[in-house]
């Protein structure tokens, strides 16, 4: 009973972001009722992660590389939400993140344009992530786009594709505690080193004009808006449905997102952590700002959004859309043109 | 009461339809409840346009060229699909299809690859559709798109995106009877001489290599079968969900279903009309071709595709997918990668 209330929980949350990913709803649908319950969720996904791993081998051996990139993605993005929020059993949950990554790296050659993989050196080891170039563009600006709490680089091939089009490279970065960068122990509050490095990484790439902004939705909003404050150099910052505080809020939190944050935040003591999670205390932020929030977000509150928009000294576009979910992305036809359009402005203004 | 049981019966058998075409399930789904009942289907949709249209005309204003193209289309998506099943005030519903053709042109230059609208001189008027050519390569084949019934070029521009990825021209065509073509009366059996017609105004066009394929769905999937029979050079024909003999199985359609063919057909003896739709009689289909049907389809019958293999005396390679439904739009994922690849190979074949 309370596995299957789980299942309908995450459903409810999260089935916008699953098609945003690009598993179209009546996909989603199958293996949701192939699952039965909660139980069921994480095999079920992993059997259609083996389905589209088998549809990307056979792809690429018959010499259909379009095919066989796509199915590859579908496939990680399969074993990535098998695992998301998957908490009961934290050695199946990283074998499927492992899995994950593993088959999006046979995607990415494959992907048009293709996503090159990239290791920044961090700590003694190696955060990574993927660069995507636009076609025809000689000296692209930059989105840095950084995931939310058990959210992960290979997410986002669909959402990349938005900034391609409008001539601005990608890169979807694993920080600290996300996706492979878990190497580097639970979510941190401050994210500005892993964020340097990755900048000063990518300073010897070709075909970038060295323009960034960051881009960071849910979790990643609040990290952004930190990097921020501290990064003057940069030429934007956009945070979709992020927070200033977290302590503020974090009490009201519903479950399902309580289970995630003891294991994104490394700990039992949820509400202590979540006190470090503020903007409050960083210096204010002088690049422009782009803050979106979705007015029915159950998860962060939209007051979070109007703060976040407070602590920006700089030119600052703060944009409710009252219908939309958290992270919008029910409405993925406002909130992803939108973000990509700012940012080809701001870059056009500096 | 009818008319919602008819709003539960056109949302089951065409949601995943509208998904591809565009529209995300929780969009559509929102559509659908401000709709309420059947009466509020098409306003409902209308409303949708319209603010799609806004979002297209601002977007444009500003630049966002990108934005506006898919705005643009996505409005004329959703004015397609208000007037779509719509039979009841037919006034209504032509100035809906009308208004989605208005708008449609305002997408087709801002398009990435653009569509280019075509007139072809036919029968003393002009038949009309849209070219879209893939970007860096110079003389590309062409896949020809024919609608079904109550079906129309401007639902396509994602599904020309998986030919045109793999280095095929698209030309979605409005036949007699579909669309922009009810200008020349009802649907008819035999769209031989608007291809034949569609073909001969094509060849002045450049960036296109000559070889031709059609892609048919499901009306449309028997009317390229029959078209294909007689136009011996063409280099594949693919019919999706399509039949061999609508007088084999008509008395059995669903009722949503009948309301459509009465206003495709142009007339109240359905039965009489649908007997003149067959391959039976025509020579056999000597071009190489592709079969594909889902196996869940509730209005044409999985044993129609079967008919249709054995009316190819080429090759012919017959997919019938277990899970899909009418035109496998629950499974785009499976069917429009392997459409376009095949015919990839064809046009290499030749």
């Amino acid at each position: 009973m309370m596995s299957e209330s789980k299942l309908l929980s995450v459903v409810e949350h999260w089935l916008p972001r699953i098609e945003v990913a690009g598993i179209p709803s009546a996909t989603a649908k199958e293996v949701i009722t192939r699952a039965g319950d909660w139980a069921g969720w994480l095999p079920a996904w992993l059997e259609e992660a083996d389905r589209n791993e088998a549809i990307a081998v056979d792809a690429e051996a018959k010499g259909w590389r379009v095919t066989a990139g796509e199915a590859y993605a579908r496939a990680a993005a399969c074993a990535h939400f098998g695992q998301f929020m998957a908490f009961e059993d934290l050695a199946a949950k990283a074998a499927a993140a492992e899995r994950k990554c593993t088959i999006y790296r046979r995607a990415a050659p494959l992907l048009d344009p293709p996503a090159q993989p990239v290791g920044i050196p961090f700590e003694g080891a190696a955060l990574t992530g993927y660069l995507r170039r636009p076609v025809g563009v000689d000296a692209a600006p930059l989105a840095l786009i950084v995931p939310g709490s058990d959210s992960t680089k290979e997410e986002f091939p669909n959402f990349e594709k938005h900034f391609l089009a409008r001539g601005i490279a990608t890169f979807s970065l694993d920080g600290p505690g996300q996706g492979e960068g878990r190497l580097f122990g639970p979510l941190r509050p401050d994210i500005t080193a892993a964020i340097a490095a990755t900048l000063e990484r990518l300073k010897g790439e070709s075909g970038l004009s060295g323009k960034v902004a960051l881009v960071g939705m849910a979790f990643g909003g609040n990290l952004v808006l930190r990097a921020a404050s501290a990064l003057p150099d940069l030429a934007a910052v956009v945070s979709i449905n992020g927070f200033a505080d977290l302590g503020a809020f974090a009490p009201a939190l519903p479950q399902v997102y309580r289970d995630n944050l003891r294991f994104a935040l490394g700990t039992e003591d949820v509400l202590g952590a979540a006190a470090g999670f503020t903007i409050a205390n960083a210096p204010p932020i002088m690049v422009p700002a782009l803050i979106i929030h979705g007015g029915r977000d159950k998860i962060f509150p939209v007051s979070e959004a109007e703060a976040s928009a407070r602590a920006c000294s700089g030119r600052v576009d703060l944009h409710v859309l009252p219908e939309g979910n958290h992270v919008c992305n029910n409405i993925p036809w406002v909130y992803r043109p939108l973000v990509a359009d700012w940012l080809g402005d701001r870059f056009a203004d500096r």
